[in-house]
């Protein structure tokens, strides 16, 4: 069985209780009970893990080979900042999807560039928690 | 029966025969096959057409809604400078999904900019193929 | 009698279905009816077409001298970007007249800029199908 | 019977006297009665007005909506920097509409952008002299 | 016999009768004869194409390996924003020459940027009608 | 006592009346009493005036060391352009404290930058009138 | 009685030990006793903490709303360059004022733009520690 | 005899007072002095005036034909963004000479360009009050 | 003796594991021997440390004066974007030398700047884990 | 007999020593004599020279005229900056062509851009040495 | 008496030979005999030279103390990028005045820029070969 | 023995004259003889040449691989521009290392650029002459 890491990075937990019109009414745990359940149904063993801090995903992601075949990162914020996240995941040699709620790219104007999409296997977002979901399936179908 | 038009803009016809590294070597109607395949099996009608033309592009686009619940869109080149798909997006009532086969935003600084994402629903990139499947699902889960 | 060719470009013919707040509830249909009585009442022979095909603009544009003695010319969001539509207004001798149902400078930062402005005689936007009525009054002011 | 007021900005005092090809070789004097003929025959009633003065032009339009229904404004140079201006034109709950002698998006850079397009109900620029008399018709058809 | 496709693109059929201080007072019939002289003398093959569509141009280039050694290209204003065009010519795999008859980087500043320039073998410039015959003999020397 | 010199630059005058959204829906009138109170309070001497004057502006400025010990100034658009008012203030030797009703920095693009900052003592924005009265008390604390 | 929490983030620990020419000689132990004294002089409650951690701020900032009433927040270099801050102060519904010690419009041009400014209720910078206390006093004004 | 008009711009009445190091010591009155008689030992006759008004410079240029036969303009910080005194000076027909106190390239980089220099026939700039006597020598020089 | 923190910051726990082309194969234990050993022989006492956390490399710099008289600082990606770094090696007076293991001037775009160089003393970069011992040596000279 | 001046710039003479990739095998004498021998076919007289000084090449082009008709120059990496050369070309009327033997607008950014191409008669790039053949070629068409 | 070297630098040579509608008819050595006249009838000793070659101009500004007390430096289009010359400037310790024949603020957009001007004592642009005599003037009066 | 080449570029022969505060007192020949020293105690042969002309820079490099094993290059301010010499080293198989007296990142916001940098093995700077001795240290290690 494939095993996939899911990381929420800053503000994430929020989620439910920050703009519902952008993130929805949910709460994280809410959602995170459906991640893990598609995950679940589609053979997949998946862990869910949430921090507010840059380094902490850094940690993560660069101990995430040694139990994981791939992994789906939603870094919030530091989606548009962190080169350090982004080098933490060119540095590990399983893939990495990268996952938004909203359109990242139908926002302020900041939002519309991701400094880890270069090194990402590939991008998902607009489906809110249901681009967890959609990651999942892709990540299951490049995961070797 | 929801129904999906897939359409394909300019140089996706070449797929195969094109920069196989980057896009894969199955060719367009292979891949149809297989879009059409997977659409069957979610339960979504789902109709498939290519152009070169931008104005043929956007002539589907204003009459899609007569007939379909959803688009998904890949504008090749187009993604990157035509205003004039992106007010057709627009002018339309029914959800657009962006898709690409390559991580768009890992090639080259002027194919990281999609002026159509702002109008579109989601976008999904970098799942080669895998890509379309994606979308439909997730165009499946926010058509109403 | 003067003869006006009045182009309507590209998603034009989506007018009173896309936007109303921006565009109105007016059908293209009905706007033309206007526009033609109002260049009848002004002595003025018109003809008006509509194509969402930037190639089939450029092939009006260089024809136009042939049959008329001025263009009235809203391009759609090819305003933003043809500079081959900008080089086919510079190729005929007659003067061209743009013009713009919304105000474009107060809108996305995108649509503030026309590249066909510099080979135009005229600009006129904000005054909705009524753009059109002033544009054919100024082209009659400066046709020769 | 409707009012409107029309303002000159900086240097258009100077038309006729100031590079004719640009701005013809009329006097503002005589411009200004072609005006006031032009809005007498469309039953408007109509001040002209000019200064040099910023602040002058800031003072005319926050008090224009006690006499006026509709301004007509040329702001000259003050158009591509004065955001005292815009602010003034905002804070009035009367149609402002923007014109221009010359094409203002043919010539230097610096004057293909307006600062004030975005809180003006709309531009005409190109005509001459002419643009105030399409400008009075425009506004006949937004005012309220 | 080696044989080449020249495609003239958007406008270059107003040759003749365009600013003819910078495209020469020929008309395009009475280049091609030249050009196909030329390429006769030189040995080669060649037939010759225009068209205002951006989408016949990609049609064209991506069938041409099926007939064609080498192809000869002016996309006119194309030339500056066209990703589709360059997308189409990086899809086939026979060499393909941008010709101009003005020296762009002397013109216009958008002018200057070919986007087309990073995926064609050559760039020839400045000598007009001639350009082409230059063109011709560069592909010869450099088609396999 | 030390005496303050209070300016409200350029449409500033026209609270209450403008963007009441924005700036509150008392008039200048009312808020000047709520600042001279205030400045009493503090046992600060306050003279209040108003100009739309980019030239009283700096008058003012330039004679307020003969009879004031500190500035709280609003710019109002001029705070976006008016390097006169800049060194205006650079040339006069007592602290100058700038202050808006709203949070500029909150707003459009433009209004996020101060040219008059780097040469004041402070900058108090987002409070409504209220960025007055601290602005008084901030001035109080550093006036020698 | 209100309860305000005052987050001092990077380096603000290093005050009156760190170019003591722009924050002054004073330490932080002994600046945050006048805070809390002035703060109780305005009938206020208040808390004080510092961290030189990004993410701890974040989970500052996230839980503050069961305890407190408002923010006040300096969050040295992080107010340039952290949108997760930003976020962070976005996703909580009690007021946030920005404060700095340093006029930051006046200091090297990285640190003239915050990027927390946006969401934040108002901005007070250039009066030492005073900022502060003017931070709350406004902060008083605005708690609902 | 030749006349000239010299006019100072906004703040150079503050010479003397403000910033020394860079401005001089002198006040404007007697560096006037200065000027008047080098222009009396140049056979030039000269009158000089100041204001802070950008309104004023333009009356002031508009009207200098009638009596003068050159200009000198120091215009202060007007010299960076006033495009209403360019095209003051643009709109008279006798040559205007740009000078600057300070060496206008060696200060602020917005200092560094002057929007009035490109209609002005010479820029000199560095050598104090020097500067007006090397622009009324140099003007004598061009004046026909 | 004279003693030395060396910080390695983000991601350099990776060494040898991640792009070995560019960091080479050894591990960062291996490479921190060799440092020590090099330290032992000029005479150096050193203590090395690692985090992937931008707020612990703050709190060590912080404390460093405390035990040592110089830094060597190879923050990783941080040294692109930390202006919080920044400020902490500002905060501290003892000399901070930037070291990187390849050329960063010869990657990519973004790691051409260095946000912390500023305020370092100097910058070794491209010669591998050699640059650690280098920058000892260039320590040395210049601690006092 | 018409007589060219190929001046091959600055390290040009590294040809076939410095990346064959890019440059091919041959040496620039093998080169200079495959030229020599081109123009005699042509019947056209030529010298060549190489230079690594900016200034000896400004030299020769002043000089040009007194013993040539035209110009062949590829000026290598000065191309991009050297306006120095652009000034002495513009300082001829003798016609000068510009050659590449790579295609400069396709690798790095800093080489798209040729600051001498707007003085220049016309370009040529991509062909290696057959660059200068057809430079030759084209330079005889329009030499007078 | 004080000495002034006056330095000529690349293509202005060719004064009288290059565009006369731009730097006047005049050969270098009758404008030179000029100078030296003028600089005779001042007092000064002038010695006048020219040459292409950026590194010349270097070794003449870097001994330039010992025989000089000042210099005149018209370095032609070095003036736009030579940080060499700046360099070279700043690295003597007495005064240089930079020159231009014409206005270099109105011509094309990269002569605006001066790289050499925050190094020069002041500048003088726009008067011909008469800008030469009125440097002298100037260098004398700042000399010591 | 490893032979090695140190060039000095322009106006670096001015060090110990030019600005001793940001290059130190010490005369270039003082520093040539401890640079000498140095790689004589490292087993190095070592030659050290100056000049001020680009062409010679890229001459010595061009010839340096028949006599030298690798280069120390301190190119003054050509590092910031010269493409030139960036060419010239790429053109030879022997590693260069860039120095910097100063740390170059540090200063004016044009020398924090290096167009070297991307052709060098390594850079060093801001050791003052001890770069140089840092410079061979570290060329001894990479040198094969």
């Amino acid at each position: 069985m494939k095993r996939v890491l899911v990381i929420h990075g800053v503000n994430i937990n929020m989620t439910g209780r920050r703009e519902p019109g952008v993130y929805g009414k949910e709460t994280l745990e809410e959602i995170n009970a459906q991640i893990a359940r598609a995950a679940e149904q589609m053979g997949l063993g998946c862990d869910i893990m949430q921090t507010n801090y840059e380094g902490q995903v850094c940690d993560w992601l660069q101990s995430a080979p040694k139990k994981y075949d791939g992994i789906v990162l939603n870094a919030g914020a530091h989606t548009h900042y962190s080169y350090a996240i982004r080098d933490a995941i060119a540095s590990v040699n399983i893939p990495c999807v990268e996952v938004h709620f909203s359109n990242i790219h139908a926002r302020d104007e900041f939002r519309s560039k991701s400094v880890l999409a270069p090194v990402c296997a590939g991008q998902i977002s607009g489906f809110g928690k249901y681009s967890y979901v959609l990651a999942l399936q892709g990540l299951k179908e490049i995961m070797v």
